[in-house]
């Protein structure tokens, strides 16, 4: 059976190990090692406020090899001053210290609860299992897929490939997400391993923008977390032709890198807390792109919507009452509305439609929602999913 | 006992009827009459899709003699096109005919499902029948409050009396909202009547004062309905030496309404859909006073804030977290952050503190957050409620 996980990039080992940050006893410590050195590229959250690990990370990316990510889950060591700093730090050198590498080398992740300060001895002897237990195995890919997640309710990983030059390609990802993710930023912990030979400005490019139309685009409640980051690293031990331009090759390259992020994104809106469906947002006639944007967002992040779809109802009023509170140029006599192909709002006026049909749309896995400003051509959209009781349990409970 | 509803003001009828617009069958058309005529003032909200009730009473208000106020519950008269702005109309001209005035010298609001057409028969005989009921008895007052409310859970009614020159007057309120609120605008649908001489100027100014620091500060899914109206009605005859202009007299009276747009506001807020409790976000040490503002709400709307306070969770991490995300200045090595009295992150480091302690601050009826951004020197507030799984059980159900 084909390797579906982290590990199937050529180059990479992977390990993921319960060290007892979490008080459920679950894994929480993943290592992800490139022996051979990897080109990396990464992309943060906006948050003003962002974890130690981030800041660190911000600093380690600049270098030109990478040889290991580390991340732990349960703990976001953010809001905790210049302790978590060291702390960060001292996870990169622990992970350096197994591997024979430096601490510069070695990139570093975390999420979980803020404020609280990390259990750094418990985090560094799980390093040292961690790092006795690397892998290129599935089992290994799969094992560091499981210490990422926090509420996630399943590991989230994607596998493509493609031929470069006559040599197989692999890019390989996993995620974790499901709260605290709103669009505009990295969104969640992702973490990508590729075999392409390819240099780190243009693994940088493609990495932006294939995050812009898939990660950036996902809501689930319109909050970027302090922890975001994107890592993408490079192994080039595919024996391709090195892409250094952005040729045809490239394009090639970044497009698959898309659909893997836009795989990774729809796997995370999927299991978002308490989520049971999701939805798309397309945004037409807008008098800009970043009207189209702001409009798909708002409605994929109002509550009321939220709770209609959760309710299979085709209560589009709502739709437009958030595309209308947003401040975009809209035109109240050519606003128009549908659910997948039922038209259910036309210029400004409502149509009648079959409720039975459309609470059907509605009530889909995965349906899409497609409103016409009337005020010019551009478009944008945006993913969103159902906001649910379970929701509320969740994050009342998360802490105490 | 004292009359404390929209009829304590002198001059003001009112009456409340169920007319069929609710299946419910619960009461559905409100009345309030001011047969020798009022100075009128009026906000709006600021959605740029907005109902007809909206546009037809935006032109009324204009009018400088007022007599009267109509209002349906149970249909919001929106995204109805042409249609739905000829039933505001008739909703005016039935009233004036009942209380032989002019349709322009009424007003009109509705509030309830958005995308539908108005009953106009059923409401129209509602009117009838509402304008044979009007009388300036408390209970009368009371089933006016009563025909407004959709997902409220009870009336919500306040009243203010002052002394100015000699004379009592009153300022009366009632208010509707549960859903669908968000800040920077006039918020659901509220009336107030005021037996104060003033001119329609000063009221206007008045009002929009009151309001800015009650009722726009408040959020309950961040989100501006659109229909939200404000109404103020002046008869003139308390018998106080006429407002005409900001002396002190004006600035008794506008203080008093203020205090009566905050108890109306904070009533609103005690009964948001599926709210059990209410918090005030105070952010200070902010660069601008918009910045502030901007923060504040932030804290309010962000659903994983609200779940912890629902949960009794001194979860101050998700704070920061919402305070971080909104691109206003601050300095990351002095932000703080305090639960009523009790400090929980100082100078961008945690602080430790009684978790039971802080859990039962959060846990009461209403208490402040303090967040401090060590950015400067200005300060805003915003008020919000937790969200439950009761919310997403309304919202869900609402329509179908």
């Amino acid at each position: 059976m084909a390797n579906n996980t982290i590990t199937a990039a050529r180059g990479f080992l992977a390990a993921g190990v319960a060290c007892g940050v979490k008080k459920s006893g679950r894994s929480d410590l993943g290592l992800i090692v490139c022996p051979t050195g990897a080109k990396a590229a990464a992309v943060f959250t906006t948050n003003k406020v962002v974890s130690a690990a981030v800041r660190v990370c911000r600093e380690h990316v600049k270098n030109s090899e990478i040889q290991a990510v580390v991340v732990n889950s349960g703990n976001a060591n953010t809001c905790t001053g210049q302790k978590g700093i060291d702390n960060a730090i001292k996870m990169c050198s622990a992970t350096a210290e197994e591997i024979e590498a430096e601490a510069p080398n070695v990139l570093v992740a975390s999420t979980g609860i803020i404020g609280e300060q990390l259990p750094i001895r418990k985090i560094t002897a799980g390093i040292a299992r961690a790092a006795a237990k690397l892998s290129a195995s599935a089992p290994a890919g799969l094992d560091f897929a499981k210490a990422i997640m926090t509420t996630d309710t399943k590991p989230k990983q994607a596998v493509r490939r493609l031929d470069i030059s006559g040599a197989e390609v692999t890019i390989a990802g996993a995620i974790k997400g499901a709260g605290m993710i709103g669009p505009n930023m990295a969104t969640t912990l992702s973490f990508i391993t590729t075999d392409a030979a390819i240099t780190k400005p243009l693994l940088k490019v493609a990495l932006r923008r294939a995050v812009g139309d898939s990660l950036n685009k996902l809501t689930v409640d319109g909050h970027q977390s302090t922890n975001d980051t994107c890592i993408i690293l490079a192994s080039a031990l595919a024996g391709n032709r090195p892409i250094v331009s952005q040729c045809p090759r490239y394009k090639r390259f970044a497009k698959v890198l898309a659909q893997l992020c836009d795989d990774l994104a729809k796997q995370m809106a999927h299991d978002a807390e308490g989520a049971t469906r999701i939805f798309k947002v397309v945004v037409k006639g807008a008098a800009t792109t970043a009207d189209a944007a702001s409009a798909a967002r708002a409605v994929a992040d109002y509550p009321l919507v939220k709770c209609a779809v959760h309710g299979g109802d085709p209560n589009w009023g709502r739709i437009i009452c958030a595309v209308g509170s947003v401040g975009v140029k809209l035109n109240p006599d050519k606003l128009s509305c549908k659910l997948d192909e039922i038209t259910v709002f036309r210029n400004g006026a409502p149509k009648k439609f079959d409720t039975r049909k459309a609470s059907k749309v509605v009530s889909q896995r995965q349906h899409t929602i497609t409103v016409d400003l009337g005020a010019g051509k551009a478009s944008d959209f945006c993913y969103g999913c159902d906001l649910s009781a379970e929701y509320v349990r969740i994050n009342a409970d998360y802490h105490t």
